[in-house]
């Protein structure tokens, strides 16, 4: 092998007589007889190299033998293509290469598929064949995306004094919060480490050790059932400062975004981001990470339905619930009565009892099953409550306050994606604030902490802590972009009482906050500053921003919904040899074992 | 909490006249009654504030409170002090701040130990309390040095166009190496992940990608006894490239050295780095990671002893062993006979049977046990084969060839840390090539990788491979700083063919080697180009860069020698819902199972 001279994508006409050797994959291959063309690719993009039988006998004996993605090795004089001869799809479609000398440095078989974008080819081929996968443009576009945006990201934290500091990931298993992912000990007979979920408690350690600024690009880890956007290990950008305060945080996170998108996407966006607080955003996107990228939003009718005929609506307001709606505009034509009594099957997931629909007519007139329920008068002020026209189309749940939201989020999430409503050049950032502090968990019959037992109350509620904990809003704040949560953080509690309250309130003894927590604790007693942070989810911020939809297309090596990587076929058995290290047995499955 | 205008380290004289908000902790508090001077720590140093009584009484009224690592805010005017009362030893050392508000944002109970450096406590008390000892300054230096040291290697590798890809944390358990981690699967009954050892193949598979530049600083791990320079989990600054061969590689390592000791220590270094061979460094310096700050160098008396009267020398050389000795420069009055005659312990850890020592006294006699077996030409002979003096210690093992480099070489490594012969300002880079590519495992009774499976053999000794893999020199280098092995790496096999070969030379049947390693033989089918990389040790290199001489003062939260973490209880016992969850039983220690 020789030194390359040139990357491929950069010979253009400046180059017209000097001599080049360039190395990488043939892409296409041209078989004229005397004349083979090759576009040669490496990573820089693609040239075209002629080999021409009359003037190098030898390269194109070599030539013949060549097929899809060898890599090979070329020497020769960059020259000008004839006009006629121009590809303007490519840089360096004006010039090609005349192979003087031809090596071939590894051949290639048939590929399982094309690499090429949009590929037809199920996921399972590709990410057995990843490392064809993501020869792929597009994988490999992405890859370089992701690369470029924690590069940035580094680099706008270094400036802004922040210090990159590594956590272990051998660390304790705590039962709050998700499953953790074990790791036996050999030498602690019976114990396991835990795969951290987050670096949550090290960082707040590093506070009370006067960090100051720290950061973390880290990888985390869930033993949860998976979906599209969730992958057992996932890469957080962490973050916690002290004596900053939430306003200079935020205000950092806002030109982190908007640096962000300047220098990787070259779109301006605008700051300060817009904060809704938690309440907001769901009573009008039926969401806390709501898409505003286009309208929908829910609006409350329960005023106006409490005295209508339709007793359903009439009857739920009057025992405490809600009746809410939202207006889908000039689709009124589209879809059938069966169409919508179909929609129905969207809000049960949530719990609702059904979904009714009214369609709007000319001269204020409603139209639907459930139409004679509401006389002229009831009719023209439904339609003015919604802003809506003839064509519209109404839909209401009627429920308890959650139920509706949840129900109605789904819903308009359907209808902006069915409609196509969606604006995918806009990127829409937003802060949900306010969070409660802690919700009931009716199975565990006890509070659990929204965020995480570590997130600080609202100064004012803070008394609310023994008396109604769910009342209690927290120093909690997340950020949204174009309906996905991209991250959130909090304020921290640094007192030492009030995280033992939090723990209290949350149905801890007092034993077994200091089995699991003591040392957090412990630490707030030795001088630990205020402090708060922020974690992203870099996977989720990448596919945004590289327009995917999937986590998979971020992350070189994923693993698919059950957790398995079809390249490797990790997890895998392991030795009686390596079992026995660790004390361990393998219990029989639940089938065996009824035998 | 108010927004701090200024870090304490930064109050210099052009600050005087300004009113100012800082925050931090209380570093020391002097009580002269009615005033009481503090002063306030942050992470950029300290300055001296003054709370008056007559001027502030509020103030020091709180003042009287506060103790030492309290955490406090103050706003107050920055005077000049009388210069009687200049402090020249820190930067703020000619201003005071003249404080007119003071709030306690923290209190500090008693600490376990004093925040300075040098400070008397047991380690094990410094990890409990990890968040304290954290704040002494020469931990903070030490994390601040690796933050700066990482950035600036990431900032190397983007210039030279090298992408950061993350590769699996939950991957596959290879036999090959070292023992590993596991993760057991709740999905997949009986079934494990490995934690990585190193990203290795993961790396190789990006470049068969076509990814040609990549590099990650990656976790890694390995569950093996440990010792003062092992972690079960440790940081490696892994850098793999397609098309650039070992000298380009080198070159830019050596680049990359250069500039990390230009901008982070301010030395200057020599390039390119010498290059010894791994015959050479051994013979040399016993050592294939050689001090080279200081001299002391293994000599060859094999020749010279061979017709000596001493027959223990003689026999050893005829029955195919050497003679190698060192001379220890001008120390023949600091060690009596008890001295020398105990250093025979340190040789024999290598399986030496003795050492043998003579005092070199002046007009080129020989003084010791066995001075007698060599008459006066013989004694000169060996005198200046090493060109020893007068006050010289000369000392010897007679063994086989390996015993002989592993005795001396760590013989010649006590004697310079004894006398003090190292230059602790010195940086000695320096590579070690052409390692052997197999060793024979007597226990193992095959062949195993001395670097891993996957490094290429010198070209021109490939046909060893299946008549004498022991003699095959391995394509590759080790990066050596001052002793320790900074890093290794080599170039790669890329071709199945002689992969495979590698494999059976390993002892692997074909059935295991595709088991095992079948998707990176058919990633090696589909165009991979010629490639090699090389990983640093980043906890090491920092180590040497901090001037520390354990890998624990380095890294933020380590594990003691029985990897466990003292802060945080980890690894711990796990709830039987956790177990049943993952299918595992613990079995009873062996003790129990006798019962």
């Amino acid at each position: 092998m020789k030194q390359r001279t040139h990357v491929c994508g950069e010979i253009l006409e400046k180059y017209i007589g000097e001599k080049v050797t360039l190395q990488g994959w043939v892409k296409k291959r041209r078989d004229l007889g005397q004349v083979i063309f090759i576009d040669l690719r490496d990573r820089s993009g693609h040239v075209q190299v002629v080999c021409n039988g009359e003037k190098v006998p030898q390269a194109l004996e070599l030539a013949e033998k060549v097929r899809n993605e060898y890599v090979i090795e070329i020497t020769g004089q960059v020259v000008a293509r004839d006009e006629e001869n121009f590809n303007e799809l490519i840089p360096t479609g004006k010039v090609e290469v005349m192979v003087e000398e031809l090596t071939i440095l590894n051949a290639s078989k048939g590929l399982p598929f094309m690499i090429e974008d949009d590929v037809e080819v199920s996921e399972d081929v590709r990410l057995k064949y990843r490392y064809l996968d993501l020869r792929r443009p597009k994988m490999y576009d992405s890859m370089y995306l992701r690369h470029r945006t924690t590069k940035l990201i580094r680099d706008i934290l270094d400036e802004e004094q922040f210090m990159e500091v590594e956590t272990p990931m051998l660390t304790k298993s705590t039962p709050e919060g998700a499953r953790d992912y074990l790791v036996p000990s050999r030498v602690h007979h019976g114990e396991f480490y835990a795969l951290p979920q987050s670096p949550q408690l090290f960082k707040q350690l590093l506070m009370v050790s006067g960090f100051e600024r720290y950061y973390q690009i880290a990888r985390c880890f869930r033993d949860e059932d998976l979906r599209a956007d969730r992958q057992p290990e996932f890469t957080q950008v962490d973050i916690e400062a002290s004596f900053m305060g939430k306003e200079n945080l935020l205000a950092m996170m806002e030109d982190m975004m908007a640096r962000i998108m300047r220098e990787l996407k070259g779109i301006e966006i605008t700051k300060p981001f817009p904060r809704l607080t938690y309440y907001e955003a769901m009573n009008r996107f039926g969401s806390d990470k709501p898409d505003t990228r286009y309208g929908m939003e829910l609006v409350d009718v329960s005023e106006q339905v409490q005295t209508s005929d339709f007793k359903v609506f009439a009857n739920t307001v009057k025992n405490g619930g809600v009746v809410k709606g939202i207006c889908v505009k000039g689709v009124a034509d589209q879809y059938s009565r069966k169409d919508l009594d179909g929609l129905g099957s969207v809000v049960e997931i949530y719990g609702a009892k059904g979904l009714a629909w009214l369609k709007v007519e000319k001269d204020k007139a409603l139209k639907g099953p459930i139409a004679k329920f509401f006389d002229e008068a009831k009719a023209a002020e439904l339609i003015d409550s919604f802003g809506a026209e003839a064509g519209d189309i109404l839909f209401f749940v009627a429920d308890k306050q959650r139920v509706a939201w949840d129900a109605l989020g789904a819903l308009r999430i359907k209808f902006a994606k069915d409609l196509e409503l969606v604006n995918h050049e806009e990127f829409n950032f937003l802060w949900v604030t306010e969070f409660p502090l802690l919700s009931y968990d009716e199975d565990a019959d006890r509070y659990v902490a929204e965020h995480h037992p570590f997130t600080r109350p609202v100064a004012e509620d803070e008394e609310l802590l023994e008396t109604a904990p769910e009342n209690i809003r927290a120093e909690a704040y997340d950020l949204v972009l174009n309906g996905y949560e991209l991250g959130g953080g909090s304020q921290r509690i640094y007192e030492r009482e009030l995280q033992e309250k939090m723990f209290s309130a949350l149905g801890f003894t007092e034993e077994e906050a200091k089995s699991q927590f003591g040392f957090l604790l412990d630490a707030f007693e030795y001088g630990t500053p205020p402090h708060g942070g922020i974690a992203l989810g870099l996977d989720r911020l990448v596919m945004i921003l590289a327009g995917r939809n999937n986590l998979r297309e971020t992350i070189a090596f994923p693993k698919t919904a059950s957790a398995s990587c079809l390249l490797t076929n990790a997890p895998s058995g392991v030795s009686e040899a390596q079992l026995n290290d660790l004390n361990l047995s393998i219990k029989p499955k639940e089938k065996e074992k009824t035998n």
